[in-house]
């Protein structure tokens, strides 16, 4: 593996996941991999999940690490030719990427939508850049589009725990006060629809997410409908995708809070979110904390998901 | 030994000493120890010589380091439940502090005391709900109540250089113009009385530490007699513990100022601070750069005290 | 060698750049000279390729890092005696070196002119305090007055590409909206001046360098002039040095700016930068871009530059 950014770079699921379980039994059996190799690790917006799953995972297979924080905006880089660069932006992408790229073996990046300009955000212009010009492996730490290691940690939390083959997985929208990207549900929309799940999205109107994303998920406006039957419950908000309501929030319309009552019509799902979660508008306190929540292992899975993704790539590095 | 907050923490004194002038004098003959263990340090706060000293002692174990600085009040986590969270706090600890857990296998934390509550400070909240959900071994890098490794620092300072097996330690109050927390004063008159030194607390009226940590030491007002025969002087500035003066700054009298003359009624006794100390405030220039100042020798410690309450926390993740 | 500030520190520059191609070819030949030592870098100002590059130089060597920001200005030390220190500066110079000393084997420090005072910046004082206070080994990630690493990497950027003993290399001021510590454009002329070659400086009026730098390189006013003939073209942009404009902008003239034309009057010159660069101030797009731009060649030397630093540290350690 090269780049990872979006499910289909990991190819076959099953082995995958496979992997996965192997490495999380054995998570220091490969540490000759990261030998004499250094991931650099470059954030333009804050983590802590992310950040240190990943790290962790590096660590686990020998790698050395080096943390860049880019403050929020204050690194701004210029990305078009001709400019006479006598304004706030010191370095050209040009230059800043390749150098970037002298130093370490593998970059992995950070960097949300912006919700500046939506052609923007969908073309991965900052990720697909580091891509194009570092001359080195990259994989996504959170995209403006995706969060694939989230996903695949999902992933392997659901293949954890589901008792049936082709378990019926609900996503569903929920409120929160801010403007969150799409990154998480059209990543998990992504992955669930590969592993074949039965698999059903819901949100209000106006919520509609990206086609490529929700592909052939059924979409159902009906939230108590889309729950019923429901091996697992995978909460999350995120902010308008259609236009003209790109990047903004057009409900916290606190009846798709996530509460027992909701569970209740579910075939006893297990109920998953990403974290950080807001109880009681996303989730009540009694399912999160309940003995069907599993958020904390699917966060344990963000190291699993993230070593999987390194390993790949050094072994690509060896070829 | 599975979590240090506190003295009781490390045991027998004696003993702890003696571990601690053996790990001084092989600092990397536990390396095998750490092998493949991970430290989360935590800062809520800032911090020079603990970062430093810390790191530095994994490191000497063998141990991947891993730092995460929580700017000050920015990382707000909602601790109540029924909270509908919709407002500044992101996160609930229910959920952040179990998964900072699933990435390491020891935590430091570093947590002063705020001042808007003395029962939470005194309850030491914090780092409390870490021990009770991180599900890891926890040390305090500096707790609202207590600072143990600069206590066992000092500890490890005042044996190597004390003549006498129960030297006479005064510590005294000086001032500062700023409202210091009373984590070091109160744990090092706790590590003081376990020592079983002849231990004397000087201070203003007013400032009046907790009863629980001023313990069977003699308090003695005036600073001059306290200073009669002393060992070892160990200055030290705090705010006021007493209400309704809790957290506030009740004198910045300069009398209070350690100077060569008040050396001078002492029995040639060493000087002691922890760092960072306000020149001419809490002790005149002579002073703290005279042959009997241990502030660096103290100082260098810190990795002594470190290195030891993480190899037997690593000796307890053993067992 | 002990301290690394400037190019007389390191020795014999043949043999430095010999060693640096040895090194180059052999980065993971050394790690055992640098097991259980620790770098701390320190940084007044901020940093990119810096940081980066001695990191994973260190890294190289198998040295542990540790890295401390220090805001920029934020973090106050006294420097002078007899002061009451009751204002905004917590620690006194005198403690915070050598404490910062007892805990790493090797400092490397970035402090940058401060254009407050001229004297302050061209006497070093930063740095040296770190060097007779530190009680380690202290080595320049970009001083007041020098940036030795880079001139380093771009000693032997020069070595790898020059065709003729001795090139003739020409330094031109260029144009840049901010005003800019003069330690590029110094250190650069020290080692130029030391490797014998060709060398021509060539900058407006009234931006010309301390002596001490310019030392027997030719200045040439006219820019067209001094291009001619170039093997190698360094291009950067510097403050004024002479009084009464000390670390003053007094022209952003864009004539100035290496363009195509420019680079036409060269023999076929290889065009060089130390990087960030403005682009179409200091350097067009189609130069930077070109086949003759050794800007990312050169900014990986600065790996190279600071392994060979550590490595000589490191073994003037061992004896």
């Amino acid at each position: 593996m090269r780049n990872f950014t979006n499910v289909h770079d990991i190819g076959d699921l099953r082995t995958a996941v496979a992997e996965a379980l192997e490495v999380k039994a054995n998570r220091f059996g490969y540490k000759n991999l990261g030998e004499n190799k250094t991931l650099l690790m470059l954030f333009f917006n804050s983590s802590l999940r992310t950040r240190l799953s990943t790290q962790k995972a590096a660590m686990n297979l020998g790698m050395n690490v080096m943390v860049l924080d880019v403050n929020q905006g204050a690194w701004k880089l210029e990305t078009e030719r001709g400019v006479i660069m006598d304004g706030d932006k010191p370095e050209h992408l040009l230059e800043a990427i390749p150098v970037m790229g002298c130093y370490c073996d593998v970059i992995g990046v950070r960097s949300f939508a912006r919700f500046e300009s939506k052609a923007d955000d969908y073309e991965e212009k900052i990720i697909n850049q580091f891509i194009r010009y570092s001359g080195r492996p990259v994989f996504s730490m959170e995209a403006a589009t995706r969060h694939p290691l989230q996903s695949f940690a999902d992933l392997i939390t659901i293949e954890e725990y589901k008792t049936v083959e082709r378990p019926k997985v609900v996503m569903t929208w929920a409120p929160h006060p801010k403007a969150l990207p799409q990154a998480v549900p059209n990543s998990f929309a992504e992955w669930m629809n590969a592993a074949g799940y039965d698999f059903v999205i819901t949100h209000p109107h106006g919520y509609e997410l990206a086609p490529e994303f929700v592909g052939n998920a059924k979409v159902e406006y009906d939230q108590d409908k889309a729950l019923e039957g429901a091996d697992f419950v995978y909460a999350k908000n995120w902010s308008a995708y259609m236009d003209p309501n790109y990047g903004k929030v057009i409900s916290t319309d606190r009846s798709w809070t996530v509460t027992a009552e909701k569970m209740a019509l579910t075939n006893n799902a297990y109920f998953m979110h990403c974290l950080p979660v807001r109880r009681n508008m996303i989730v009540s306190d009694d399912v999160i904390e309940g003995p069907r929540s599993l958020v904390i292992p699917e966060a344990a899975n963000r190291e699993i998901s993230a070593q999987v993704v390194l390993k790949r790539i050094l072994e690509g590095l060896q070829k």
